[in-house]
């Protein structure tokens, strides 16, 4: 595809280009944009939520979630965007107080959240995560996720294998292609996000997170992208190392040493991507027959 | 209490001396019940459900759910109560066809029916499992769930640990014990259901069912208890052995021998369940200064 041979150029001159050419040459396929005007950021804890909500001095929806619910949310405009984030809140149900990580709550609020807003263009799942040194990712990259999977989910009936694993692309949703120009023009890494309702993991973890071909690995994405794939609204995993997970560190501990640098590694990382989307919109390729 | 002492006279003579003495002994604590009209059944997989909703001949109910979701609903009158079913559909999302079995469509599922039906006196959980042998599980025993617990959410940060086991009593709700007076009445086993995604289990699992004191072992109940307790609906775990999970065999191969079996249990269980609940309610101890 032409997109793919332009990919070493600037994603801005890959504007000006689809700008001055795309009514007028004879390639197969041609990117565009797509205006964003309605984003989620969905966040699962707290303390990585906070400095972004406070950077785009967004306010706390208190009705947005029904009120037996745990989930918060914060919104407000971000230059033409309204962008809503969105966390899971702290535990009341087994009254530990901490935040409530994993699928089951984060697959809730998305969903949740998308039946509120469901003009709403782009979901982002932006958190900490684990990275896999054989994969190139060391401790505060920020990676755009190509795609998501399990790896706890073992279901060793043929037919409910592919179920279990629960793969999704998110490198496109449809004819729209944001991770890798996401990516390209910010200098991020790209990489498959591998799930797990574990901090740490166990050796057969480890083999289904290498048949996931997993870049980086987290505790809800598959899980939101689950929920975002339900309404057909497009996912954006955007991830920043705390730990390596091939490394020779318990998770835990690296991940408590590097959870701050890491945070801050993200409220970097978050404004310049919601930027972007906002600014220039969601990118497509699409036919030349179909312009 | 006054009620563990009687739990070897049959519930109906229980009833009777209830009737009889409840106003007029100065015991601490006493038994009564309350009605239920409305009752939830969470059944995960189409095939387990199918037998029970032809037995009570109840609808579809075409837009309980929403559209854009994978859970079907089933309706109608079983005597003076109001019986739902709902299953957690096909899968769409990952295109396998297969039922949407595990933690995240069942607590999404019975989030949602429990948000429409907010009047819910009680829900049940019924469906196979896997059963200890060490705690007297044999294939086709029925086992009323007293607690649930997750097996597969290990967070060793010592504030995150508890959450993410999940621990709920679900043998009393409040002052409410329909657990073990259901077991007793109807002779059926008592114990800890443990709660995972995955079909099979790893040597690390074993260690947490242990530790969580598992009878049997599925792959929804603490899920769908915690989205019970978000509304602080009383929830009712029914499970059929179709395996030993400490015994000899694969988890799936004996799961795909004995379905049928257990599948059969569950459906001369689950009417005795509802038709015990609907007619004699919910049992409740409550101290005798409250009466």
């Amino acid at each position: 595809m032409l997109s793919f041979s332009l990919q070493r150029l600037s994603t801005a001159f890959l504007f000006v280009f689809v700008t001055l050419f795309a009514h007028n040459t004879g390639a197969t396929t041609i990117s565009k944009t797509m205006p964003v005007k309605n984003v989620i950021v969905a966040i699962a804890m707290e303390a990585e939520a906070a400095p972004f909500i406070q950077h785009l001095q967004l306010k706390l929806v208190a009705d947005f979630f029904p009120s037996n619910t745990p989930f918060q949310a914060y919104q407000g405009p971000h230059g033409d965007c309204t962008v809503t984030v969105i966390t899971n809140g702290k535990d009341t149900v087994h009254e530990t107080g901490v935040d409530n990580v994993g699928t089951v709550p984060a697959a809730l609020a998305t969903f949740l959240a998308l039946q509120k807003l469901p003009e709403t263009d782009i979901l982002i799942n932006a958190g900490t995560c684990g990275g896999f040194r054989r994969k190139g990712a060391e401790v505060g990259n920020v990676f755009v996720v190509t795609g998501v999977a399990h790896h706890d989910r073992r279901i060793p009936i043929p037919d409910f294998v592919p179920y279990g694993i629960g793969k999704l692309d998110t490198s496109r949703h449809g004819d729209f292609t944001t991770a890798e120009v996401l990516a390209l023009e910010l200098e991020y890494k790209l990489g498959v996000c591998t799930t797990g309702n574990s901090l740490d993991k166990t050796e057969e973890d480890d083999k289904h997170m290498l048949a996931n071909d997993a870049a980086v690995k987290d505790m809800e994405a598959a899980a939101i992208a689950w929920s975002c794939k339900l309404f057909d609204t497009p996912f954006l995993g955007l991830k920043v190392v705390t730990d390596i997970v091939d490394g020779e560190h318990p998770t835990q501990d690296e991940f408590l040493a590097n959870l701050l640098a890491a945070s801050q590694s993200l409220q970097v990382a978050l404004p310049r991507v919601l930027d972007h989307i906002c600014h220039v919109g969601v990118v497509k390729d699409q036919a030349m027959d179909e312009l």
